[in-house]
């Protein structure tokens, strides 16, 4: 089968022929029909999140990314249940071990070893991926593979971020940050299906249309004032909730844009600083938190809106598997809004 | 009456003969049996918080301070239901104006107008104190009132921040950063209360070994690499609950003994400053929250927990309102532990 | 000015003068535009509710019926701050004395010495009504009073059952029962607000189509194996919430209809019992619980989302004041669908 | 190895030499050092759960009884990490299939297709066992596997009602119906550690001792107007929650002892109906919630706080497996208190 594989930490992606590889017991051979090209996937090629390098977090070369995946169900293994062959399918890529502290209090998300599909195994980049266990599937009924190959990590991060973490009620406020890209454009939808008024914010015109576009109630353009607007929108008092899918320094700014009792929840990687004086925070009640993709019962809470036609994932462009170093260049250069997705 | 009044911010405070006030509708004048010395009213007669002055506050001078109060009725207004001349009680003293946005959401202690006794309106410093409103006050069954004056606001704060804030569970870990101190004390005792495994972090000997008398299970010199220690004690992983009762630049590092999921709250306002990266605290989603005093509820529940010999309020030394000022320069000059408490 | 009178229990209202109150201290005096004619005014004009007679409650007549309220500031008394004549408000008719256990914790709808406009105090079958404290208007700001005013009763209730007790998630499943009346109605869009898919049960075309047009994703003939139906739609396992605005022996079988871990919401006061198996109750995890009216947090919640456009009042019937009783036969000959509203 | 068998419902179990099983991949084969008699297995002996026949739950024979076991580990399969021969470990015998709705959610003590060691493959009644993977081991460090070894079903409902289904507030009073008995002992020590005051209820003298003996505040005799007395301690209003640890129709009268918004949690299964007015539920808000054995979070949490010593088991008695038909007599005819354990 075709497959773009990372030799080397820093190259491109090569195109090569590997064998397809054999599902047994509890494994699911899936047809890839679409893989999401997220932006920490360029991260991984280029090896450093932010100031981390992949090798000290243990990956490795060769190996297939891709952890966004879409597809249709070609072999199952022996011990398979409940999934057969031609089930249209979408993958959670964050798999634990099931037996480390994390995964057995239900937080497998943060597993000691994790099996991410397209960091530690073989991911999406190619024809057929092998699905450690079927317990990961999601079987779609009214959504295409291709179209809901984003949600396993676009939606599924901001739905644990709105609803788990942020806890969002109905009538709340919640400003967006970075309303207009991959993370934002779903975390627009998501924060309005748990019924709040939702305040974009975003520093160019199109990513502030794209967030209208979506739902935003209110756009703010962070580059004037915006922490003052975002406070005046929330009569006054600032918002209930910020969610930072950026998380530089200039959308740190933001806890200011808090009320009294107010949640900031960073999500974005960009790589800034918390930097506050304390007796604010202990003043005004404010909370600071964090929040990284989601367990399995995110997973499906993100599918359940999904399929129930709540949240729309938004695909901006497919591309073959052969234009995978294009898609990567895409992101690197900024010529890409919400999601590129890779048909193989 | 005799009462110990703030003439000058930045001045002792003077001794003065004052009328005692006259109760109408729902107020009620408390003699006063002990009035707790919190650290706070240093600041207060000294005219700063931190960076912020008391003026740019509103606060004005004359008043009489003093805000952890306890003493017997004897008299009530005119429609004051439910209390009587003799009763033994102990008064909170964060009270709302009843009609502002957290008022009406039921965060009174958030209020945009609000009373203080003893910053506000005069407080127990004084023979007599007029309390606004009979809503504020408890009555005491068990407990007498000059022990029990230090808890509505050195028992009120960790109440909130363990129970609501923390939401600790039984058998959580739970670090306490300055355990040996005058709202340490309380914050173990309350810890243990939730049925958490409480580490008492401290500088002092002395103040370590306070921390294990009022329960805590395990002791670490901050001074020797403490951030480690406390890892190690939480199983290598970290600390579900880090309480912060000062709140300085040193003690703020402790968010690196957090465990994945891990909630560090800020009580103490030593006037430190919060420095994060921003991934660490989205991968391991941590949380960095704020609590100040309680709301009414808060105050109630740490009143339960007193009045039920759950919790023990911590008084070290009994003085007279003559000796304010003396009870003041033991604090500026750290010749004090837990609390004093003025008794008129 | 004109007022629709209860003389005695079991009579009809009589239309008298009565003075004009005097708003003084923390009072407002309302010109009232309009008076929903919720189903409970019935019950308490007749003076039953179920089993339990209104005597027995301490309610005394001639009192002046109605507390869904909105209309316009007329005077304020001397200690009013933030309101001013003119001003467009509705009225929380559920007041606490604030000195009671459950109003000092916050849940002053359980208050145990309650004003409630229209029961203890003359409500707004008039010309003007006299609200006891500011603290309970809202001030409306895009909505009409007269639109507006059943939503502090037939609007908050839903709210804290949906957002507070049942404290629906989004994408979870919701059944309505009684979806086309006057609470289901409401309970449906707070639902649909909550991100929740819905299911709208009743027993009539016309409520059925009604509880359609205001958002239910699916209806149910309750008629016709009803309890079957919803779980199939539950995926076969049964749905996370039933909300019963209803509380008959008949509506209750659909315990049966919830999912393991379902919570089953009983805010109908029809008079039925709950009669069910306890093992069952155990092994499958369910709950069921009551929820009435709300705090004064979820009639800020309500009209919030009220304001924002979320939810939109139901008003099917406008009538004249002098129509009051009137209005009252059409409810008890269940002529009339969603609510009534008297214009004064 | 030795084996205690139930070869046919309703007939005494057999002792039997069986092979000993060999582990592989994830399994774990356990030298069992103790085997707690839990009621459920006399019930699962019997052939009937009240109403229901153990046939039509699709249990077969014949099977080793016994799902609460500690031992030593003998031999480990080959892909299990962390754990190693010798090693002192309880089982969580509550184990899912991973891949059901309710295992994906995290609950999957809530499984469709469950594996239950000692119902539905063998359990504990023998010198060996085989668990199904090491991901539902814990290792014992300060407790011993024998008297640790009714936690997983003794300590763990008590655990799941109180901290997940209750949520009980350090300060709230909880009674606790059926105090003296298996799980109510454990639960009384539960509650207190979660910081409740705690009444236990029961009907004969000598078990109204044994609560006092493992931290009951208060005893009341059930056959003496128990709900009167219980009320009169909480306060006048009546208690935060009841947790029933028996379920029958004596025992769910107490619903009447509950405060407005009181839980009453049912983990008993004695087979009582639940037979309530609804408007009362209603009106005072309280809850009525199922809550069964627990998930494997609960599970380490139970295990937490024993191993801190929070909490102890209560074995009364110790008997050799050869006597497990007299232990399950002693339960038929209540000759004992508290969990006799079987020690191959």
């Amino acid at each position: 089968m075709l497959s773009a594989r990372l030799i080397e930490f820093g190259s491109p992606l090569r195109l090569e022929e590997v064998p397809v590889p054999e599902p047994r017991g509890e494994e699911v051979l899936v047809r890839v029909e679409g893989a999401g090209v997220c932006h920490s996937v360029l991260h991984f090629v280029e090896g450093r999140f932010g100031r981390i390098s992949v090798r000290d977090l243990g990956l490795r070369t060769p190996v297939t990314p891709g952890h966004e995946i879409g597809g249709r169900i070609a072999r199952v293994g022996d011990r398979v249940k409940g999934f057969r062959e031609g089930d249209k399918v979408v993958v959670d890529p964050w798999e634990g071990d099931l037996t480390c502290h994390y995964c057995r209090i239900g937080e497998e998300h943060l597993c000691d070893n994790p099996v991410k599909l397209g960091e530690t195994v073989d991911g999406g980049f190619a024809e057929y991926v092998l699905v450690p266990n079927y317990r990961y599937l999601f079987r779609l009924d009214k959504l295409e593979p291709r179209e809901a190959s984003p949600l396993p990590c676009a939606g599924i991060t901001p739905y644990r971020a709105v609803v788990k973490r942020a806890q969002v009620r109905p009538g709340e406020t919640v400003a967006m940050l970075g309303a207009g890209g991959g993370l934002g454009t779903m975390a627009v939808q998501v924060a309005k299906v748990a019924g709040a008024t939702v305040i974009g914010v975003d520093v160019r015109e199109d990513a502030l249309l794209e967030a209208e576009r979506v739902g935003a109630d209110y756009v703010v353009d962070a580059t004037k004032d915006g922490v003052e607007e975002v406070r005046r929108i929330g009569e006054g008092r600032g918002v209930n909730v910020v969610l930072d899918t950026v998380g530089s320094n200039s959308t740190l700014k933001f806890v200011d844009a808090l009320d009294k009792m107010g949640r900031y929840v960073v999500i974005g990687l960009y790589g800034g600083d918390i930097n506050y004086h304390a007796p604010y925070v202990t003043q005004r009640e404010v909370q600071i938190l964090g929040s990284v993709v989601g367990n399995l019962d995110d997973f499906l809470g993100i599918m359940r809106l999904a399929e129930a036609g709540k949240v729309k994932p938004v695909v901006t462009r497919l591309m073959k598997l052969e234009e995978a170093n294009q898609a990567l260049d895409n992101l690197r250069y900024s010529k890409v809004t919400a999601r590129q997705v890779l048909v193989p």
